[in-house]
């Protein structure tokens, strides 16, 4: 029978993505075993991340700066904006290190089933940024989903009068994928975008 | 690309059983999006159990009281003795509400590979306890494992001259298990110890 300290504890961790109360339990004990190297350290590098986090009034990434590294580095393209639903997503795009041009997050995309619409997603200011002069492109970015394509969708007719080319990622078979374990709209779209060689 | 005090919540989280470095990620961004209703509530229950937890002195439980509630309970069965593992397991038998003795964590199991030996277990304490007044049985509720068996048989043998009867929980098929996925050990000690009706 834990005590009401682990209970607690074990009741929010319970919360975070991936843990149900099992191994809510299980991460509960693993730290408990371990104050010193891990507990107190977790609890201070959570303390400090929720002091420190802001968003970032440009470009809705999540940083301890505001504006966000990316949008205050001069080395990063500002006439690139590459748009995309979550922050996750953004550091997924960062891992790549592909991109140098800049980001905006969406935080989420339009569902009429779940009462998202426009005014609820960080869509406004990214017109009024596509429309700054030095802007080229706007890479929308959003998950290849039904979800995600529609709010592409909306907002590449939100961007027509911006004057700035709209692109999008490409669909096709992933790299070190199996054509006989894809799915019929991803071969189709690999057949229909194919390239000379 | 996350700030460093991001990426350092990440590398903590991902220390913890059952989370991988993407589920880490997720998680930490989960906890960045709820600042004030998830990532300052649980850094605070880190800290208060980190601050309030020890390792009880009869037993080897975890509690924020030393000895732990249940050994200062006077309301559990002092004379029973029920040797686990782990304090998992301690949890895991407390919720079926069923025992109401006492317990003794081990803190693991004997184990020639990787060097853990009798002295490495909260063993010697056990046998002092099973030899005082008032002791009549001492379950030896092990994992059923080679190793968990292995442990069992080694204390066994240091309790005998302790003078009280041993026991340990009954093999069989799991309530709700079905015979055609059960493995042959299962199934054989489940006939041995079958029971009339």
């Amino acid at each position: 029978m834990p005590a009401s300290e682990i209970d607690r504890l074990i009741e929010l961790l319970a919360k975070l993505p991936g843990l149900g109360p099992r191994s809510a339990r299980r991460a509960a004990l693993h730290m408990i075993k371990r104050p010193a190297q891990l507990m107190t350290p977790l609890a201070d590098a959570m303390s400090s991340a929720a002091r420190a986090i802001s968003v970032c009034q440009v470009c809705g990434n999540v940083d301890t700066s505001d504006p966000c590294g990316i949008c205050a580095d001069p080395e990063r393209d500002a006439s690139l904006i590459c748009v995309v639903e979550d922050v996750a997503d953004q550091w997924a795009l960062e891992r790549t290190g592909v991109f140098h041009g800049r980001y905006h997050v969406l935080g989420g995309t339009l569902s009429a089933l779940d009462g998202i619409n426009p005014e609820d997603l960080n869509i406004g200011k990214l017109v009024t940024r596509a429309s700054e002069p030095g802007v080229v492109e706007v890479i929308l970015a959003t998950n290849a989903t039904v979800a995600g394509q529609t709010t592409a969708h909306y907002i590449m007719e939100r961007l027509a009068a911006a004057g700035v080319m709209v692109s999008r990622l490409a669909h096709g078979v992933p790299v070190g994928g199996e054509l006989d374990y894809l799915d019929d709209g991803t071969l189709t779209a690999a057949l229909k975008s194919r390239r000379p060689l």
